[in-house]
């Protein structure tokens, strides 16, 4: 059984990371496509970056494995950060009641990818995507992705969501309703009334009996948003904008960052227990204002 | 006695809407002395905007009350926010035990003023002020300001930090020491193990046996913050900077949205009990910057 649990993890892992490189691929791509009209086709193509970090020793979380940020700066993507994880130890005392598994034995493997993409056009919706295998003496996925237009179109929204519908049908009709529910009560800022864009799929805790099923749909959820995102980033990223929507924009984005620092679980998680800050913080953009 | 705890609430009250009304016009007469060279002095000198507002009737703490906020959209004052609020009504379960004085009996009464300032110069430091008085089964006074400049200069912390001292000394000569230590423990991030500025005083439950004594110290904080903040700011107002000053000024911006929304409790209480988001998000800058 532990021979099985092994191979698993490395190809969990592997997934992850050749996930990242067919984003990262398909997102310099686009960085070459486009044409303008705005200052973005008089800047140089975006390419990713890539920076390696370990888990700090100090950790609250002992102890070991790390990550790779890949993060680009370009014209299509003001700012585009895409993290893989792998990483292990022992959950602190104050962590072990909150985490499955983990109550009588402290011992966690987690890895997984998370991207966060902040265009440059206002015109572009920004998106965020997670997905991730972690092991106690339990095991299980989770992740999502959602989409933050500033200005929502029906027909992006449907398209969005129909990439995460069909790739959720193809393994359980129940999933799509129930993680598209989770994702709409998961991204809302109740201080404000407002929802942080317009949804997507999340989903937590999924272990059914069968590993290699919930492995293929989190592998599913992954090419589905690298493919139906990238379409509305093409369909979107030639088109003028003007001042008055940068502008929107930019408070838009500051809605963003409160989400992130008031309510992500995973960034307060992060923060509290000595997780990468420059890993943690990557999904804030570049750029944001509060009116 | 409840004869004098009233007049008490009236005078605090009356203090903190004058300062407010000081302040305002110290910084109105900012805007209209600036001279240049940046675009600041291409735009018309700021006025404060009022905008009155009330505990909303379904806020998780029961009611009454509301305040006044005052923003000024600048030249000098690319930002700056002035609330002052007086409310009252009954603590809910969830914050009876952490409220001094709350336990057995809910009610409550505070008024106070708080004003975060931004300026558009990254050579002019940003700044904080709050002061308050709270009412429970016990009474006690609360505030501080700091300072957060960019580029720090040991001048401009030396005379900042000087005001703060003198009014502190005038009442009691270990007040400074204690609450200079209180500020610099209060305003730190664990997460990018910084400062977020050059420091200043903070001080809580500050009640002696006498009010009359404890409300004068309040009103020297409220005093000595105008007086030194403002000779700050006209020292650098008229000095150029450019745009690599201003990108610096825009990260360090960003450091300060993440104290506000991950560590101030007042910020945290504020939004977790239904208080106006408007008021106490006042605080954000126009405009912040991650890399």
């Amino acid at each position: 059984m532990t021979d099985i649990l092994e191979t698993q993890k490395v190809q969990a892992r592997a997934w992850f990371e050749s996930l990242r490189d067919q984003i990262c691929g398909v997102f310099e791509a686009i960085e070459d496509e486009v044409t303008g009209p705005n200052e973005s086709s008089a800047l140089p193509p975006g390419r990713f970056e890539r920076k390696a970090w370990q888990r700090p020793p100090d950790g609250k979380i002992t102890d070991g494995g790390g990550g790779v940020m890949s993060v680009m700066k370009g014209r299509v993507f003001e700012k585009v950060g895409v993290n893989v994880s792998t990483v292990y130890g022992e959950f602190s005392e104050q962590f072990r009641a909150q985490m499955p598994g983990a109550k009588d034995d402290p011992r966690f493997w987690a890895s997984g990818i998370s991207l966060v993409a902040h265009p440059r056009s206002p015109l572009v919706p920004a998106a965020h995507m997670n997905t991730r295998m972690i092991v106690t003496t339990k095991q299980w996925f989770g992740g999502g992705g959602d989409l933050t237009p500033v200005f929502p179109q029906d027909s992006d929204t449907r398209d969005f969501h129909a990439g995460f519908r069909a790739a959720c049908d193809k393994h359980d009709p129940a999933y799509y309703p129930k993680f598209k529910k989770w994702c709409d009560d998961y991204f809302y800022l109740p201080h404000r009334g407002e929802m942080r864009g317009v949804g997507g799929i999340f989903y937590d805790d999924l272990h059914t009996d069968d590993w290699d099923k919930d492995f293929a749909f989190t592998q599913d959820v992954g090419t589905a948003f690298k493919d139906t995102y990238a379409a509305l980033v093409r369909r979107h990223m030639n088109a003028a904008w003007n001042d008055e929507q940068r502008a929107a924009q930019l408070i838009k984005r500051g809605r963003y960052v409160e989400f992130n620092l008031i309510h992500d679980r995973g960034t307060r998680f992060g923060l509290m227990t000595g997780g990468n800050t420059e890993a943690i913080l990557m999904s804030l953009p570049p750029l944001a204002a509060w009116s």
